[in-house]
């Protein structure tokens, strides 16, 4: 198919759309692919359609690989069945509500959990049925706080989401399995440089979960790579390798010091340094123990919790709340303090939390018989040489601490290094939670009901548009990579005599015949306007139709390298059909 | 590609559902196409979304094909453009309203006509940008007050709307002309039976307007068409003849007769029938004066309004608001009888219409010189032979009249009949109404603005799933036509033994490789169940590998006419490729 550039619903701009902060939001502008219609409300444009179409098309190519089946459901959904999950409460002002005109609840879904587990309940019924994958790609709506950097983060997109239904655990590593390598294809089809992270520690039982991010400075994502091997994780999802454990025998015994004037780690570490003890300790050999209290959903009464850490290590606000979850997190206030007269504030130690009942959890690096400097429950008063298992004993582990650059990589190779992206797939074993809702049971051959359970695998296709842009550009626009560009040749007619542009149009018309996405640049504009738009618009291959096609040659010119050579215009068919085909 | 019914998520039904009234939803649900989801909101199944992507594709290839160029819009649209063209107030209750976490007011589009103009504003500025058409085919939500039958009318539903923009009428002409054709070629390559009916009479100054209705006596629309003749409208467009004047001359002179006892009609046909006249009267030669109120968009004070109607026939309520709109009009309260006593209700004539003051129009079919019977303005009065241009001269006339089966039709040829039928489509020139409301103009030749004008044409996309439906069933279920079946050919494993298997598996392979997409049904069921489910899908050509491959055929079947032949299982490969590519 030919496109002519002469009738085509395209003005590129030559500005930086003000509200634009990332170079795939400004480019997609610029060149005329998407334009903003609403606080993270984007129209398509031609040539953003195709682009997009083209990603849902690889995108569904491997989701029926798998075997998963495209369905469609309404995005106006109704509150029912997001009751049934709690979710309607639970979205809070993320998601778009609405009545309709008799003052029934309706919602615009975020994401359809609840519709495939209801529409898998209400055709299925036997075990014979499973396992069964279903999937759609369609349009879904978030009432983002912030909605930014163009189609990225918008409030309405365009997202495939799947979901997968077997009867036991080992079917849904199988599906989980499945979708995860599919997803792998679909990335690399799109040429994407990404990372699979961990998304999830498993500590509290989780199953498993990982995010596929783009890697881009822009990235709103941040997550940890190994220096040496493939590990990247979530931060939350890192888990600490804790040291072994060692021997309590010979340990000096714990004392109690006076410490005044050490209102900061920093400043206890140097008391103890100068003490003339004869030691040398670092932040790292002090425990600092947070007091926090924590609320599980529905219930109304806090309980305390201390968690102890390293003095060199923060505890981080995301690793707390992945690791409490479900559970609310808060600090204490001065009543809480004044409730329970045993926390010496700024003197905590383990041993006033154990004999009050606290429950007390340490991370993982304080392991049975290493010694600690820490509070000594009574102000001014610190105690050194605390042994784990034999001073005391903490209820267990919580993995908290901030990870650090340099920390060893949990896989035993190499050290981590921070880095930024942006999500662009997730795939995750969600287990009975929505079958429990709704009782999604298959009779099995004993006539007993099987729990189903569950995975859930979700694209989000629109974004994939822009984070191609943002791994693909450079300073004079756009440079996609074949599988989805906008056409698959763009031809300049750089003269304006008739022999140029009938030579132009006869290439034009027989790449088309050979199957060929031609877009055709015939406006009567300069060859340098044509040529600015073209790097700009990102059409992989360039072809300029002038001066030389009196010497029977053409010039070919690769967006991406910016090499550029004459091909005699006899070949110039056979040389683009070949580049095109690869 | 093959698609095993193993596997396939599809489970038939066996009894309608309850809510189902018309064949297409009773068959689309029980062969599993669509689920209701909630009211007026469907979710689509494997097969469902096939024919509907199918359809898509149709609508696609011949809207490309006129030049119209496919963009995209969010459904959720911001308040304000629905503000400046005061839709957001017109719509009332029939579109979704919600408000974002801000506050702001947003709406579900039903209609873009505000977001193309736009968008179009925003791209172009000159003459030489012009014309251009666009389309987008996407997700619409109406608020309907009776969502029924299915998918035939939802509140959810994916439409193709497409707008032009044109530097002058003739443009837009052209530009119409190009749609309406467009529309003949869609629905003739679905196989619909359909009449494209004139949508308004132009009476009031409008422009033109035509709507596709598939003919089916499940539809909600009612028009008329002519015995003899392609002539088909609503009956709000159908523009009556007017026979030709008559002389004046001669007619006998008006005279009020005391016509007590004569409530009705009918009544007082017979009285002056029975007077000893020596003359024959029917109803149609009485002359009915109905009053109403009307009253202009946005003014407070109501007026008076006398139409003349031939006593054989009642004013038609949508015949009425057509040709009255925008005005808002009433019926008369005792309070504006008691206001204006001159008029005596029962016998009001149009001497004390016109002597009063009150606007007076008549049926187009009294003309000058026709004689009636009407009201003499004094209860128990009439007057006979009251002439037109002797006796009164009405203000004008207006044609609200009844329109029924045996009237002539307006294009002279036959008569009309009554139809009823589904609105598939709708063509209209829109004109200046949303250029004037956001100023879209073009900078012409001489640097002058010219204001352009618009045309406006939709599909109802997911509907024609179920249009076509209701034109392709029979008893035993779907009869899809070929272009948009969810399958080419329904292979049915009818037999247990591993030779029927092995056999079928090979022809379904064959088929396969040949770009036929197959549905095979590999189930265990019996062959009884699997004919069943085979006529109620609807797949056009049936095969079946059962015992007959013994002796090397297979029986193909014609799903809509019910032939069946052996075929040679050597041959069968051909022979289905020949009927599939027709």
């Amino acid at each position: 198919m030919i496109t002519r550039m002469s009738s085509l619903f395209l003005r590129t701009l030559r500005e930086d759309p003000a509200d634009a902060e990332v170079p795939s939001h400004k480019l997609l502008v610029r060149a005329g692919y998407v334009r903003r219609v609403a606080p993270g409300g984007y129209s398509w444009l031609p040539l953003g359609l195709r682009v997009l179409r083209r990603i849902e098309d690889v995108v569904r190519e491997e989701m029926n690989a798998i075997g998963a089946q495209e369905i469609q459901f309404p995005a106006l959904l109704p509150r029912e069945p997001y009751e049934a999950t709690n979710r309607w409460t639970e979205y809070g002002p993320n998601i778009f509500r609405l009545k309709d005109r008799k003052g029934a609840d309706y919602l615009l879904g975020p994401t359809h959990e609840e519709l495939f587990t209801l529409t898998v309940k209400g055709e299925y019924s036997s075990y014979k049925d499973y396992p069964v994958t279903l999937y759609q790609i369609q349009t879904k709506y978030r009432d983002e706080a912030r909605p930014r950097a163009g189609i990225l983060r918008g409030r309405e997109f365009v997202m495939k989401d799947s979901y997968s239904f077997d009867l036991d655990d080992e079917g849904l590593a199988r599906s989980y399995q499945a979708h995860r390598d599919a997803y792998v294809k679909i990335f690399d089809r799109l040429g994407l440089e990404y990372v699979v992270v961990k998304a999830t520690s498993g500590a509290m039982g989780g199953s498993a979960s990982e995010e596929f991010l783009a890697v881009a400075e822009t990235g709103e994502d941040t997550f940890v790579r190994s220096t040496e091997s493939d590990y990247a994780a979530n931060v939350e999802a890192v888990v600490t390798t804790a040291p072994a454990a060692q021997p309590i025998d010979g340990k000096p015994e714990a004392k109690v010091h006076h410490t005044p004037n050490t209102p900061t780690i920093a400043t206890l570490v140097d008391f103890f340094n100068n003490a003339g003890l004869g030691r040398e300790f670092t932040a790292a050999d002090t425990l600092k123990n947070v007091l926090l209290k924590t609320r599980r959903p529905g219930e109304d009464k806090w309980e305390l919790l201390a968690i102890g850490v390293p003095g060199d290590r923060e505890v981080d606000q995301k690793r707390l709340e992945a690791a409490l979850e479900p559970a609310e997190v808060a600090m204490l206030e001065e009543a809480d303090f004044a409730a329970n007269p045993f926390l010496v504030k700024g003197y905590i130690g383990p041993k006033a939390l154990l004999d009050n009942g606290v429950r007390y959890l340490v991370d993982p690096r304080v392991v049975t018989g290493t010694a600690w400097i820490t509070g000594a429950d009574q102000a001014d008063h610190h105690v050194m040489d605390l042994v784990v298992g034999r001073d005391f004993v903490p209820n267990g582990t919580v993995d908290v601490a901030e990870v650090r650059e340099g920390d060893p990589s949990p896989d035993g190779k190499g050290t981590l290094v921070a880095a930024r992206g942006i999500e662009i797939g997730h795939v995750f074993q969600l287990g009975r939670k929505y079958a429990d809702a709704f009782s999604l049971d298959a009779l099995g051959p004993d006539s007993k009901p099987i729990r189903i359970t569950m995975g859930s695998y979700g694209i989000g296709v629109s974004r994939l548009v822009a984070v191609i842009a943002e791994q693909y550009f450079d300073d004079r626009g756009l440079m996609w990579p074949r599988l989805v560009a906008p056409a698959d040749v763009h031809v300049v007619i750089a003269g304006k005599d008739d022999a140029v542009r009938a030579g132009a149009e006869k290439l034009a018309g027989e790449l088309a015949a050979a199957g060929i996405e031609v877009l055709l640049d015939d406006r009567t504009a300069s060859p340098g306007v044509k040529f600015a738009d073209a790097e700009l618009i990102g059409v992989p291959t360039i072809v300029v139709v002038g001066r030389g096609l009196a010497s029977g040659v053409v010039e070919v010119k690769d967006r991406a390298t910016g090499e550029r050579g004459d091909v005699p215009v006899d070949e110039a068919v056979a040389h683009l059909v070949g580049l095109v085909r690869g």
